[in-house]
């Protein structure tokens, strides 16, 4: 038992690719995360919407790791950190010490000054939150399929996402063709088609990092799909019955947030450097400064790439992390000298638009419409974990493609009815 | 527009056989739930229990009713019926008038005067209900991995489900089932195996219902699982540390109730005559004697068989009554005498024990074991409701069979491990 323990916070891309690579390395492991699963974050946005179910985009952390013996799963929230003495405390339970430390504990939303909005429009991070959007987008169409007030007909029949980044584009391309196509035979009483879907942006174009053409096509399909694309204002406030945008009030009962993110805690717990967005400033090889025994990686790491723009916030740039890490780990154990500092390598960027059409984006390389959408489709089966899930989201989505029906259409979050008629007045 | 308005309460079973069955009777129909859909709750202890995603098996009102343009839905709470005036009135718009009106309300828990055993020993009615004890269930386990008191441990690794019923028994099975084989391999500090599954029964008998040979059968199938079953004594108390039991106190942390149920709210409603379990009395053709516009189906009747005993709360009974009443309402509005009294026809009793056997009981017809359980999966595939549902809960099962590996492992309440925490001292 005198192998180096090895702890790691978060169950993320990156905390379980450098768990993964670390395989065999003569280590003890402890993986902490306060969710007892792993997460698929780039079809979160497929839960929220109804087509996919939320059992199939995530998978119990100890059984992904249940053979390996070396490393043990903790269910726990971190409540601090002291560097000097290596331990890691928890809101509960016994402090657990550690020789190295990897910090990959990710993003949550930033409302960027106004937390008060986020009752009224919630992000999209967890389970959970997918469940939560999901139910308050249902709830409005059943809500206004019993209002007789058109005025609060309309606020409810009102949809508006904020953030035209890959999140918000591809939200709001899905809640349109829920209006457009899959619920209108359903209701009697109104006419989903008559929904007003909104995508809310401050800066001037759609998915901002995507090359112009590719951006001006997402425009444009988001708008053949019935989405009103509202760039160049940014949202000056933000309650239960509405938007304001350039001076102009939107009712509306369902608005999601897409526009912002913030880095976890990890730097307040280390009282280290952080940028604007929260992230730990580290050094070439991912280590804190001060600390060259803890690594930050992910979301929460402040990295720049060779073309000196941050490395993005992506599923592939935190695995690139983890598994240069786990190289550095091997390394220093070994006594051999460090590696090269870490390069990103940006493999691409893709986004989905509605159910049918997408935007690929790698460097020469250029893929829009169907064919980009299928691409898309195929390469997320491909990342998926477990050929349960492949099959079952594979099959979810050539059902909802043949039928035109969605099957995640469950609405459990027991209050949201209540909350959306309160909220807005309905009582 | 003349045309009869039937305003359906309710969709479950019954409610939706008598909405099916009214097809094309020429009448206006509006149905209530305060969900937004139909529960296959025959398969619900397999969701709380990680066998099935709570997505297979339940399915929107609306879009089962999609094709019919005769049924309006609505997701609403009732808040109490005016039967001299025939009005529905709703805890939220505004109030609904019938002509002729079925109440398929259903049944919620029984704590038999003890509610306030509620909060430490849910029941299983709802999907909430199935994601909480499935969330309750296996957080237990996380806890016990890190919690360093051998006391607590133990009260964390002890299961009680209170009522030996159908529901009861399965619940059981799979509890002890997922201790013994699932998550022994994922666990590193303690030995899920050693967990105590108890099965705590005030009469005699597990499975009361059943002849004397097949309960004997549940009974030894269930001690072969590791169940310890405590049968001849009621439970005296309960709270968040555990039960007593014939004056012996079982330090438990997870405690599930599946010991009774009483009827919805109808009778209140209407203020009419309810049997003990708050069931409606109703007359020979199901309709209230006060207010023969009123027809009562399901778990909120008070029906009794051919044998003189009540007509079991069993999906079989409402989807009988539904008919029947169908029948009854397209009589009279052709002007015909009334079809003969109700009769129920008892089709077979039914219960699973663990994942490999199963109790049949067709009166004469009787079967046990590993070809009882294939029994008992075929017939409850077929009567899942659409192809795709079909598909992934036969292939869910498949894949559990051949991986011994459940799929549905997420833990989702929010509040799931504080609550069990807090509660048992593990602050």
């Amino acid at each position: 038992m005198n192998s180096k323990h090895i702890v790691v916070v978060g169950g993320g891309f990156g905390g379980l690719q450098a768990v993964h690579d670390l395989a065999g390395a003569g280590v003890r492991i402890t993986l902490i995360d306060q969710r007892n699963h792993h997460l698929f974050q780039p079809l979160l946005y497929q839960a929220a919407t109804t087509i996919l179910p939320i059992s199939e985009i995530a998978w119990p952390l100890r059984r992904l790791l249940r053979q390996r013996k070396d490393v043990t799963t903790l269910l726990a929230r971190v409540s601090g950190i002291d560097p000097e003495t290596r331990r890691v405390f928890l809101e509960r339970g016994p402090a657990v010490s550690y020789d190295m430390l990897v910090l990959a504990t990710g993003a949550r939303h930033s409302y960027f000054g106004h937390d008060d909005w986020e009752p009224y429009a919630p992000g999209l991070k967890t389970l959970e939150d997918a469940t939560n959007i999901r139910g308050r987008v249902l709830s409005a169409f059943e809500a206004a399929e019993s209002t007789p007030d058109e005025a609060h007909r309309n606020a409810l029949m009102t949809f508006a996402v904020i953030g035209a980044g890959p999140t918000g584009v591809e939200l709001v391309g899905v809640i349109a063709e829920l209006a457009q196509r899959v619920l209108p035979s359903e209701f009697r009483n109104i006419d989903t088609r008559k929904a007003r879907v909104l995508l809310v942006e401050a800066g001037e174009k759609v998915l901002p990092a995507f090359p112009e053409d590719l951006s001006g096509y997402a425009r444009d399909a988001l708008e053949r799909l019935g989405v009103e694309v509202l760039t160049g204002q940014p949202v000056t406030s933000c309650d239960h019955a509405g938007i304001t945008l350039g001076g102009q009030r939107i009712p509306s009962c369902t608005i999601i947030w897409a526009a912002g993110v913030q880095a976890s805690d990890a730097s307040r717990w280390l009282d280290v450097e952080a940028d604007r967005a929260g992230r730990v400033v580290v050094a070439p090889d991912l280590t804190v400064r001060e600390y060259p025994d803890v690594f930050v990686i992910g979301d929460t790491a402040a990295v720049l790439g060779m073309d000196g723009k941050p490395v993005p916030g992506i599923a592939p740039a935190a695995k690139q992390m983890g598994r240069y890490i786990a190289k550095v780990i091997r390394s220093r154990l070994a006594g051999k000298p460090a590696p090269k500092p870490f390069r990103y390598r940006h493999q691409g960027s893709l986004a989905t638009v509605g159910r049918s059409a997408a935007v690929v984006d790698f460097g020469k390389f250029r893929l829009k419409g169907a064919l980009a959408y299928w691409f898309w489709g195929f390469a997320h089966i491909y990342f998926l974990i477990g050929t349960r899930s492949r099959a079952i989201v594979a099959w979810s989505w050539l059902w909802s493609y043949l039928t035109g029906q969605n099957s995640a259409r469950l609405i459990t979050t027991p209050d949201v009815t209540r909350h959306a008629s309160r909220d807005h007045g309905l009582e």
